[in-house]
């Protein structure tokens, strides 16, 4: 197959007439903008700003923005040459220049035939979800317990997933998740588990990750001390890997592969994957990998004034490097999608969390933010008194389902009257007049009521983007989930950057191995030769 | 009892002569202040920035300050009149003056005799410590699985607390914590009990949350349409409240209650300790208001010099009001404190996320910053890759442990390892020239080795806090806590904040109850007048 280049020509963001457009556009408009006014003077502001994707509608007109400012960006997105770096990808050039690869989750999702590398990709496809469907046959394989070892890019997807599609899950399986090379999380796993019925799934792309080869070494060591046999490892360790030959020498036969071009915030669809399809079964899986797939078509195909993740990653622009904002909260209305935030800080702040650009030349202006958040309505009684009062704008990303997969309506009713009243409460805000003529039967009787009235004041005009999906099912997760790669895709691109590798991991690892064998048993054990001051003193400390 | 008066006089930070002095040295060497150099040209700056305090080693030497920051922020607490609002706290001033309370969750943790309110404090104590007992003896009573239902400050500690003392917790005895109004929190739980075998605690200092009421209701029902019966509710449902009324009213019998001067996110200590102690057990409970109460004098007595909570609080201020730093990073390398950061989430910024101070004056300048971290070495493999590339600073605070409470040691050497190497790398960095003498295997072949070398360089020079515990025992784990509490009281106090009220949280709960009758069966429903057009239209929409 013939592949295009790596870059084609085209401008950074600050470099183009949009952006000197945008600044001035700032200046004049954008920074004043008031979402209350903005509401008051154009009633259909909720109809030009409301959007629908697949399985994803999106409101957001309560963003601190104008028709004027989405025209530019979306000129902004031309002039960056945003579309022809998104074909680019989607045709399978090497955009992750640095490593000299081509970037494909999209491929992993597309139907049998249509995409690149089809028959690669379904080959291990249908043998991994086989794979599952042998796993979920309990009364066969005698398997109760999924422990996936697996880190950054081989955990937080299936960790993230296997709880949002809890209602769709095998309902006598239950999948653990262990990550952190620290023997706190794997140790009171190992202790709730029968070896006889547990399924390990090593996912390591290299089979060499130090926190997975150490945690897989310990749950080896479990499974034999618990009277297993060695010959019995095959039938319970399986590796997500393209490393045949390390794994075999574990012990593991059956091995899951995928490709080069399959980052690891990227992997979720590939067989890093395979705990979600033991979780929810093969059909369930294919829904999942056909959401995603009817995001990219989207992604590849809306005009840009109508492209949904081209316009959250040009609002990303537009708050981070004109209105200064440095980060974005996101609640989801749906305790499933508890771990989504977590999921979210790796896809967004490993990909963009970077100052140089594609060319190696230092960035004047923010890139990633920090994304953080908890599930609505649990982060209201918690850091949502900053987000309506702190001195900080933090534009917060609302995440709803019209219907629930449980049966507690009442619940749901509630949980939505929240959601939009949140979002209705961050723009609207409270004057002190207003305040002072309420009631406020938990305050003191003492204080001077002006007092009062200005602490129960909000200064509202703080933005926010809502996210609706009709329930959330495996398709509605997949273009979900999908919808936040094109949005940093989209931001990255703009920005100029190469957000598909990490060379920021790089230099904690090789200063890790440096200090493990001062650290462990052995001949350097306690020496601080070369080391500075801080690290030789807390080192020290810590083998005292 | 004579309480002190409620705002003892004293100037708010903008107005001191230290910050307008602190303004001068940050521009004359605070902003320049490289930590490679202060290093190289100060021995001694280990041994001058490491802090011991109950339970906690700190080292401060990988911050950006000196010792003339250190001085000139010691210099602005005093203006600032700290040492006299902590007294005042701890004395029972009503320094909550919003809501004209007294602040002494300090009083929990005090052994008995000698703080405020004893009496009170060690009744409810003793009484809740030997319900817990009871239990505990799982063989006589039954219970094999608790629920505590409760929100907010009734949610965030238990549910923090409990898998951080998984080490020490009962081994036959389950924790659930359900929060969320979305009732895919309840859904699933439930789901995995038998109402035979389960204790259910429902917190609610008033009794009536939305959520935790709303979630009760379910689990009665649950419970009654499980075949127990009403009279049953008695023994399987316990509440910490102080509304007995209505608790009896819900079937409770047995209550714990707390007092108007615990604040919700100050309340672990109290009778919203209860799953903590079923978990633990009555001595390991003690042992963690020991470990509070020995921070709390750590806090009241030491000279500012050596005070750990205040150091930390005034580097806090010197990083947002100085630096302009907007966010830090709690990275625990400890899995059990995988919940550290929700926590502090709402400690911070729910304390102090406010733009107004106490005498309702609106504030010139930020106050809390976004509080956010996963537990190492997990971050390392998500969220890292911009702490060392990013284009904002962003301090990170570790936090380890010298001996861990499991048996794999070689995990924990590796763990220990990389919390080092992380601290390390951020201060030092790498550079081009670097990068450029060294093999790079996965980089492509292709690219100019110069271009490379700019991807693969670190700025360096960010900063870090390295809190260091002996073993994560109940005792550590309340003078860590007690630590974060004083840490907020102390920039809280300098900002001239009202730490203890949330009025930020009304407006929403007053909007939600407007929604709820438009979107829940009934005549409103559907109604959609006086809404904004964004409301309005995602109403219509949730109902279409």
């Amino acid at each position: 197959m013939s592949l295009p280049a790596a870059r084609p020509k085209a401008l950074r963001c600050d470099a183009t007439v949009a952006w000197t457009a945008l600044q001035g556009h700032y200046q004049a408009h954008g920074r004043a903008l008031d979402l209350r006014e903005a509401f008051a003077r154009d009633p259909q502001r909720f109809d030009a700003f409301a959007l629908e994707a697949p399985e994803v509608f999106a409101d957001l007109s309560k963003n601190r923005w104008d028709l004027a400012t989405r025209r530019l960006l979306i000129e902004l997105a031309r002039e960056c040459g945003l579309e022809t770096r998104r074909d680019a990808m989607l045709a399978g050039a090497p955009i992750n220049s640095t490593e000299g690869r081509a970037v494909l989750h999209t491929a992993l999702r597309a139907p049998r035939g249509q995409g690149l590398f089809s028959d690669e990709v379904h080959e291990v496809l249908d043998r991994m979800l086989a794979f599952a469907e042998q796993v979920r046959d309990t009364a066969a394989s005698g398997i109760t317990d999924v422990v996936n070892i697996g880190i950054g890019g081989s955990d937080l997807g299936p960790q993230m997933v296997v709880p949002a599609l809890e209602a769709f899950a095998h309902p006598a399986i239950r999948c653990h998740f262990v990550s952190n090379v620290d023997g706190h999380d794997i140790a009171p796993v190992l202790q709730r588990l029968d070896a006889r019925h547990t399924l390990f799934i090593v996912a390591s792309k290299t089979f060499t990750t130090q926190e997975t080869m150490a945690n897989a070494a310990v749950a080896r060591q479990w499974f034999l001390d618990a009277g297993r046999a060695p010959a019995d490892i095959a039938r319970h360790f399986v590796g997500a890997t393209t490393n045949q030959k390390a794994a075999a020498e574990f012990g593991i036969e059956t091995t899951f592969g995928f490709w080069d071009w399959v980052g690891g915030r990227y992997s979720l669809w590939s067989a890093i994957g395979l705990p979600i399809a033991i979780a929810i079964g093969a059909d369930n899986f294919r829904a999942l990998l056909a959401g995603a797939h009817a995001m990219d078509r989207h992604f590849a195909e809306a005009p840009l004034e109508s492209n949904l993740p081209v316009l959250l990653g040009l609002l990303d622009v537009w708050y981070r490097n004109f209105h200064g904002f440095t980060s974005r909260s996101v609640a989801p209305y749906h305790q499933g999608l508890k771990r989504l935030p977590a999921y979210l800080q790796q896809l967004e702040m490993e990909s963009n969390g970077k100052c140089v650009d594609a060319d190696g030349q230092p960035l004047p202006f923010g890139t990633s933010p920090v994304v953080w958040g908890e599930p609505g309505t649990n982060g209201q009684h918690a850091y949502f008194q900053m987000l309506h009062q702190g001195t900080d704008v933090i534009p917060v990303e609302f995440i709803a389902v019209k219907h629930p997969t449980h049966d507690h309506a009442d619940l749901h009713t509630k949980a939505l009257a929240n959601c939009l009243a949140q979002a209705q409460a961050l723009m609207q805000g409270k004057t002190s007049d207003a305040a002072l003529g309420e009631k406020a039967p938990t305050a003191s009787a003492t204080l001077d009521p002006l007092t009062l009235a200005r602490h129960r004041s909000f200064p509202g005009n703080r933005p926010s983007t809502m996210l609706l999906l009709d329930r959330l099912t495996p398709r509605a997760l997949g273009a979900l989930i999908a919808l936040y790669e094109h949005r940093v895709f989209t931001s990255g691109a703009v920005w100029g950057i190469n957000s598909f590798d990490q060379w920021g991991v790089e230099l904690g690892k090789a200063l890790c191995n440096q200090l493990l064998p001062r650290l462990a048993d052995g001949p350097a054990k306690g020496d601080v030769a070369g080391l500075d001051a801080s690290t030789a003193g807390l080192l020290r400390r810590l083998l005292a």
